[in-house]
């Protein structure tokens, strides 16, 4: 990171004493002579906060592509948009993470509310559905949101991080929106091109079923749950022993434990737990696996029941889901020999969370809803990687000409003609110079991929027209001024 | 783990945004049993953030229009997109903001960084071009930015809003990238069609002429312009006696700047300036007298001098500005008889700042700097307002067709053809109900909005047909099934 020099500049800052109003050092012009003799330097750290980064032009392009694929997507749905604030009351937040609260940032109490940043969207949609007394939409929501977690920025992992969530609110018939949520995570990841993936679905109700029917205590449900869901990193036998070791789970529990959540499959393990002799005694877990039968029924008719696996080890982290869970994973092709890999675990997950509304209504009404959400970060950091392997040349602009002079004393002349271009809706630039060489400005072109020049010498003004140049094959020919815009348009249509 | 009191007033509040913005008591979760027995209420208070709104589906769509009216805009002019972190490092926004540093939301300590929310995106891009060692750079960027100021949420003023920012970062001719900056306002403005405005501009050059003239010592500089920039709220009057009372300048001094700042004009009044026997002799004024006259001269070959007015009661509050400063404000119409008139303000500003970046960059290296914000919150309002008294119906999702059935027993049908539906990009919905009335089905066409409705019974699965309703006419006709598709992209082509 950059530590600035003394800042030379500020003593001739024409707007004033620009420091003023700031507290103590800051604007101090650090290192000067402290930093020279070796001791810590009273510079300026220049960069963005830990686990946070900016976004270049090259970004933004390959991600509002991917933002513009998952926003079709969710409209192909009927789904609408919302938006609330970054900003929410800490008590909004408080009590609907479980352990994962701590990774709330949290704002200084500056004379007025209590103020955290938003953990996820989940809980600002419920909180405006209870708020709005709202019992039935079907809404996306794609923003920023803030976790204090640690940053593994290789893997796409941030503090700061897009989040794209889709929720259907409502008292509904079994599944049928639960389904459907799926079904969006499924054309999500095929339309993005990703490779072979799988979407691993489970029911909270079914996990409940388990630990109940293994003789768990309900008070160890949700930390025995956190250890299950570790089971895509760890084997068994170490997830086993933080069962018995940290946990506190007898030995016999885990081990009986153990039987089921090593299972996955499809309509048939569905079938075969419907049919097991401890858990179909358990209310719980008979009402998901009932769902779960639906579930497939309908993944079925989709035509993508072959994408889905029903894991019993699937457990997801937070607190507020009540019903069906999923989660989507890309699966590592054996004989991919990219040069990195990237690792990027789970792509896209969500689940139902029925009581949550209900925590912010008065009397407790509840609002039941499911709802899924695109990593789009993980995404990104793989269309980045097959952007770099593919070799693709990004242009950051859409600018299709370039307004030029091809010698001296011409800036009016390209002042006039590109206020024509624009007012006739061309993307178009020139050069901010009063006399540009006609190399720069054809240069300026090759470097930003802009396609074709206008440009007007002494002879082109005589003659009423505009020299158009294509830049990738150097033709020129003259165009009549009043017929330049729809020659440009006719050039460039699709 | 919530403790949820009787929410009273919620009760009798639709979707609307009504407890944005509120202070105290509004949406407070009482009275309840606490409450009525007077001790505080120990209730959730159910509401956004003081100063912050929730932006339903209705603004989403009207908002979405308005930025995208504005993103063609910057990208016409060839500027590339970039995103910066919401949070930045205290010490990235101090000492740059003057006396409206106080408004900066701070994070909390939490073992870390000391952060705070970015106040303006203008910070962040010079932090970003230092850091990134970019000395030339024309770029947009669309994000929210936070300001603990009072809110005056009927003017369109919050604590959490949008900034629409353009700039261009390099070293070039005088004015012609501050022209194009100009342009671009007039364009944005005209584009949106909010009845007539006037761009005022100065230069922060001339206004330290002005006072160095005048007699006033430098070091009152700052709190003499954000005097004079009263001037548009107040009276030549109050402005005089807040300078002569609070700022402690003379009653001589005063005056002479009276007879400056009350000037505004065109051309005209440059050269006035220009001939003026004492602002002449000074080196500040007079360089900025000249770069004026050589903006107008641009301004005019782009057509849009008259709608600039030189103003030399403009001068902006922040502190980053070295020269050119300018405002845009809407005119009143005097014929104007709307019920609730919006009473908005500036609806865009900005300047020159060309020493902002040499604060961040080590060996004090300048990029100079111009650029432009959009005041679309203000635009927002206006808009809002409008299409309320136009009486415009907003739809608010763009599903195309609603797949329907007609009886009993036909769920699998209608997921079957929505499902083929979805695949070949067609944004359809269903009723999540097994078994819904068909009336039901065509009311929600009704109330959302949705053109068509595409029916499957038991003898249209057996002919092998859909029925195509056009809910509108009402009028049906049975479409093969393998030509549904097509069907109804010709029906819903523009």
């Amino acid at each position: 990171m950059l530590r600035l020099g003394p800042l030379v500049a500020a003593g001739r800052l024409l707007a004033g004493p620009r420091c003023s109003g700031t507290r103590g050092s800051v604007c101090r012009a650090g290192p000067g002579p402290l930093g020279e003799r070796g001791l810590p330097s009273q510079g300026l750290v220049l960069k963005t906060p830990k686990g946070t980064r900016d976004h270049p032009p090259a970004h933004m392009v390959l991600r509002d592509r991917l933002l513009a694929a998952v926003v079709t997507c969710f409209k192909r749905h009927g789904a609408a948009a919302i938006d609330t604030p970054v900003l929410e009351l800490r008590e909004t937040l408080v009590g609907k993470y479980g352990e994962e609260a701590k990774l709330i940032y949290e704002l200084q109490d500056q004379g007025g509310e209590l103020l955290a940043l938003r953990y996820d969207l989940t809980v600002p949609f419920a909180r405006y559905l209870a708020m709005n007394k709202i019992t039935n939409m079907k809404r996306y929501h794609i923003a920023k949101v803030y976790r204090r977690d640690n940053p593994a920025t290789t893997r796409g992992r941030y503090r700061e991080f897009y989040q794209c969530d889709f929720d259907i609110a409502g008292q509904f018939d079994p599944m049928i929106p639960d389904a459907e949520c799926l079904k969006i995570v499924h054309e999500i990841l095929s339309d993005l091109q990703l490779g072979d993936f799988l979407i691993k679905v489970n029911d909270r109700r079914i996990l409940n079923g388990v630990v109940a029917v293994c003789g768990i205590p309900e008070s160890k449900f949700i930390s025995t749950c956190s250890t299950i869901d570790k089971l895509d990193k760890m084997p068994w036998k170490e997830v086993r022993s933080e069962m018995v070791g940290e946990k506190g789970l007898s030995p016999e529990a885990a081990d009986r434990i153990g039987e089921y959540v090593q299972l996955n499959g499809g309509l048939d393990l569905v079938e075969r737990l419907l049919q097991d002799p401890k858990l179909s005694q358990n209310k719980l877990a008979k009402e998901g696996l009932g769902d779960m039968k639906l579930l497939f029924e309908y993944l079925t008719l989709f035509g993508i029941a072959r994408k889905i696996s029903f894991d019993l080890s699937l457990a997801r982290g937070l607190d507020y889901y009540t019903g069906v869970i999923f989660e989507a994973v890309l699966l590592q092709q054996e004989n991919d020999h990219m040069e990195e890999p990237v690792s990027v675990g789970s792509v896209a997950g969500g689940g139902r969370y029925d009581e949550l509304v209900g925590m912010f209504d008065p009397k407790g009404r509840k609002v039941p809803c499911v709802g899924v959400s695109i990593g789009i970060e993980r995404i990104f950091s793989i269309l980045e990687q097959k952007v770099k392997a593919s070799g693709e040349k990004i242009r950051t602009t859409e600018t299709q000409v370039l307004v030029a002079t091809p010698h001296k004393h011409l800036l009016a002349a390209r002042l006039k003609l590109i206020s024509e271009l624009w007012d006739a809706g061309i993307k178009a630039e020139m050069l901010y110079r009063k006399d540009p060489k006609l190399l720069k400005q054809l240069q300026y072109c090759e470097d930003t991929g802009i396609p074709l020049a206008a440009i007007v010498g002494e002879q082109e003004l005589t003659d009423g027209v505009v020299k158009l140049r294509d830049v990738a094959t150097r033709e020129e020919v003259d165009i009549p001024r009043e017929k330049l815009v729809d020659e440009i348009r006719r050039r460039l249509e699709p």
